[in-house]
């Protein structure tokens, strides 16, 4: 994300960071009720009670304030699947506990606030720097699994690595895509369950 | 599809028949140029140069229209994918031919015609009783090509029908659905190939 430069503010006001955090949060608030789309920068700075020039000094657009929004809500999510797999006895549970992490972190961040849903599907829909950069993590994640299997001899070695991972990610995506999962939420707990065995079939050597 | 009671039409004036086509043909038309969700069957009989009361005595809705038009579009693909897969060699080249076939016909059908994609997204997200007779259709085709591959010792046996069958049918839906596909247009034709391979992978003895 890229801020404007700006000035150092006075030493005894706050500092940037401060300022940033107090904007990014009077933001998630704002926009978690009124939805994204429909608010503008304007609509920010009277609420926060400061001017339309001053949050601009910090954030160079409404996007950049969604942009760190997504960035600590994918953050959240990371942390979540990671904390999942930590632990995991062998390539296949870690796959299995990735997959249902993804759509348990999913459907509690997207919709559970369902306003906030909004940043995520035009994050999702353009698609925003945090969100490319988490899809990056989605597929280095898989690599790293069906390396893992293969090493340890759990998964099939013909196929090419970066097949078998990208046709997984197909897979997984209609449940990590915010866009895809709100048509998929019925049920998406029975059908990840299913999907997981249906790709470990696939992975079996 | 319901359509209201009504009494012969003059022996001397048009069929029944011919009236209902006529309307579904200008209703296509008209929907096609404007969309289905901002027409109204006012809007429609003004089309025609019928009164709304007639198109009633052989519609009992606006939906009720946009159903036979959803049918026969759906009645096109089920005849694309029936005639795609015919001569098939085998259950995986059954399969594959399915999988492209659905994704060939549902991206011409859906968004061949941007317009008309507004009365699949409706049928879809309802879901109306055409879109669900179409999902039993292909629900039904891989039962059966996953019946077949099993009895002819191409896939193997082990796994339960019903959640082999499910489990591809839910690797296949994002690629069906015209709520997901047009998510999913870009890179369809790779995708689904890659796609196709995991799921024979996983259909191996």
């Amino acid at each position: 994300m890229n801020t404007p430069a700006h000035t150092a503010p006075p030493t005894r006001g706050p500092s940037d960071h401060d300022v940033r955090s107090q904007i990014v949060a009077a933001a998630t608030e704002y926009f978690a009720r009124y939805g994204y789309e429909k608010t503008t920068v304007s609509d920010l700075a009277k609420e926060i009670g400061f001017s339309k020039a001053y949050i601009y000094k910090f954030f160079e657009s409404k996007q950049a304030i969604g942009e760190v929004i997504c960035t600590n809500r994918l953050d959240d999510m990371r942390r979540a699947v990671d904390a999942a797999i930590a632990d995991a006895t062998s390539a296949s549970d870690r796959f299995r506990r990735m997959f249902r992490a993804f759509v348990d972190a999913g459907t509690q961040l997207f919709f559970g606030d369902r306003k906030l849903y909004d940043i995520a599907a035009t994050a999702a829909l353009e698609p925003w720097p945090s969100v490319r950069a988490y899809e990056r993590y989605v597929e280095e994640l898989v690599v790293r699994i069906v390396r893992e299997g293969r090493e340890s001899g759990e998964f099939e070695r013909k196929t090419p690595l970066d097949e078998t991972a990208n046709a997984i990610c197909l897979v997984m995506k209609p449940y990590i895509s915010p866009l895809l999962l709100q048509y998929n939420l019925d049920g998406a707990q029975d059908a990840t369950v299913h999907l997981s065995n249906l790709v470990l079939r696939s992975l079996a050597p």
